[in-house]
């Protein structure tokens, strides 16, 4: 069954990126430690990842991260989302104005009237796969906290970073469901249903 | 070999307790679900909690937490840290200032020249056993962030609290090396060491 699923990697204290994001520091400074394991030769992570990709129908993210993977040494046919796969996903970009181009057309549909429009394209989109939102933290905090997501996929990396974009907004009390979990060295791949 | 050891159970948002902590709300409001492995019938989680209170020689703890504890509907020989084990670990409190009176005077020695005492009084106290550090957020904070503690034990609970008492001080980045992890319903049991 098709399901809304946040799927991003964090800290352990729940930041989505390290502090100093900027145009050459998606991540922000000393950030890629997040994301060690999607690059990762670890089997089981690889399985992970191929997994999650082949259930993705569409895509939903902010425009802070479409900004940066539609930038010249973004995305690429080797390098994003799906890429590889037979079919890349459609990826749905949420924000006020619209980029004046896009690098990607094909991939990219820029949605300006709010985030649930952009969920309702995706699931569209998608049919019977999945819709992944993938980041960045403020789109995704923002689709945890309206109680829009089914499921909530986290890498959990090992480090603390005292500081960034945190994923999840103060305030929002979210009840969650364990339904499984992965250990490598590089996170805990945990998946909660949301209750 | 002895170890100190930061064991405590936060939210996957990095809360050790839930918004609105008071004398009868020591885990906050609706916070139990924090501790709930710890009073579990779960076999892997009272083999987790038996294992650890085994391998305390020593307990480390702040102000606020020996305020609940010590107060008169707190441990007890029934319940507490250890309680039912043949030894219970003496405990080591930190504060500015000596509380007026102490209840369970065997049990706890108050200690006000700082916390590196502490940990010095608890690591003669344990012998070849380990020191553990069991809270509140504070404490365990400024332990992790002043590089004193071999091993963090964290207990995380399958909910997000938007809000409470920090386990990780902004500004401090702490890099952490996984050493297991058992995953049940109540929460992912991680431990990691501490480079």
């Amino acid at each position: 069954m098709s399901e809304v699923i946040v799927d991003i990697s964090m800290s352990l204290d729940g930041y989505v990126t390290a502090p100093g994001v900027d145009a050459e520091h998606g991540l922000g400074v000393d950030g890629e430690v997040l994301h060690l394991w999607a690059f990762s030769d670890d089997d089981t992570e690889k399985e992970l990842l191929s997994r999650a990709t082949t259930r993705s129908g569409a895509v939903v993210m902010g425009r802070k991260l479409f900004d940066i993977v539609d930038a010249p040494n973004g995305w690429s046919e080797e390098i994003g989302y799906g890429a590889g796969h037979a079919a890349e996903p459609p990826c749905f970009v949420v924000t006020h104005s619209a980029p004046e181009t896009v690098r990607l057309k094909n991939r990219f549909t820029i949605v300006t009237d709010g985030l649930e429009s952009a969920l309702n394209l995706a699931r569209a989109a998608a049919g019977d796969k999945d819709v992944v939102v993938m980041g960045g933290g403020d789109v995704c905090g923002q689709v945890l906290a309206a109680g829009l997501a089914d499921t909530l996929s986290l890498h959990i990396a090992p480090v603390v970073l005292g500081g960034g974009t945190p994923l999840f907004a103060e305030g929002t009390r979210v009840e969650l469901e364990p339904v499984s979990t992965v250990a490598t060295p590089n996170a805990i791949h945990q998946t909660y249903a949301l209750r």
